[in-house]
């Protein structure tokens, strides 16, 4: 509907995950109307992601270097290895300060309807970060989904016998979240988890 | 919380209209995981609007001639304006295939709140396109809202004594709506304008 380079720009941001026809327009005139050093912050912002960001060589966490911040960090944990599905479940983990070990980034979950099985995620390079033995424990943080549930149980019993401490997260009910508007799936879990209070 | 160009790139697309925080750390990793050569037809897709698009030099809609393609259509009535707020209604208009005459691009509309008034408007260039009476109907096709209905009456005011027929889009029900789920001033509206059925 649109001439030429204004169609194909409002085409290309359509493109993006979450961006339908209507945001991709808004967007597209929004960068019209836009200051020109503003756009090219955007334009250049992309060419260096392109261009600078790789994957860590240890765990597979994005990364400027060849290994990521938390690699890198000499005072983190390495007896502890705590598995996500993404990058950004990394970030979702750094920010509770909970976790102090290091991370391994498989690259997705176990998907049959997808067609991504064990050799499409890191599982190789995982099992040979827990060949030295100094690995003690492994914590397995993929989604609470049925991928995610998926790819730890498959993950448990690949590496159980190597006899190292395997955990998952708890399920259970959202902090600051009422017990009335939980799914029954989360609320049978919060009580299969119960703890006892200490009086 | 991500490293040095990932974070820059979340940001600046996080300063996008409608993106959030969290789209625009997902856009980010679709882009991270994308093809380089999608990334870069989105980069010179940008770049290309910033250079090439500017505005046509007799109804101010988007262009990449010194006139737009409705402009340099010699079918089109040059009897007839049709005023609207951005170049997104002309795209909304042509679709229509209602009308067949010429527009005329305001960049906006009155908001006192936002501090725009008639002088931010090309609101003189219109007055120019009317000077020499070629004009015969001039159809204000600003939004339906306060915004939109202020810049029409203030219109209709300076430009009613110059004796040419103003009109103004209807409003009523939306085709395909149901009545019970218009909202009053609208349904009121659908009265005020209820025309004769013809038996």
């Amino acid at each position: 509907m649109y001439e030429g380079v204004v169609q194909d720009l409002i085409d290309e941001l359509g493109r993006l995950p979450g961006v339908g026809p209507k945001s991709a327009q808004r967007i597209a005139f929004h960068l019209l109307a836009a200051d020109p050093a503003d756009v090219r912050r955007l334009t250049s912002a992309l060419t260096e992601v392109k261009e600078k960001v790789r994957f860590c060589s240890i765990c597979f966490n994005v990364s400027e270097q060849e290994q990521c911040r938390v690699c890198r960090d000499p005072r983190r944990d390495l007896t502890v290895i705590c598995v996500v599905e993404e990058s950004k479940d990394v970030v979702a983990i750094e920010k509770t300060r909970e976790f102090r070990g290091r991370y391994h980034v498989l690259g997705g979950a176990i998907s049959p309807i997808e067609g991504i099985g064990p050799d499409d995620l890191k599982v190789r390079e995982l099992m040979v970060r827990l060949q030295d033995g100094s690995i003690t424990e492994l914590i397995l943080a993929t989604d609470p989904n049925l991928e995610g549930e998926a790819t730890a149980t498959y993950l448990a019993r690949l590496i159980g016998p190597m006899g190292l401490r395997i955990t998952r997260l708890a399920s259970g009910l959202p902090v600051g979240g009422d017990l009335e508007y939980a799914d029954e799936v989360t609320l049978g879990r919060a009580f299969e988890g119960r703890r006892q209070v200490d009086v």
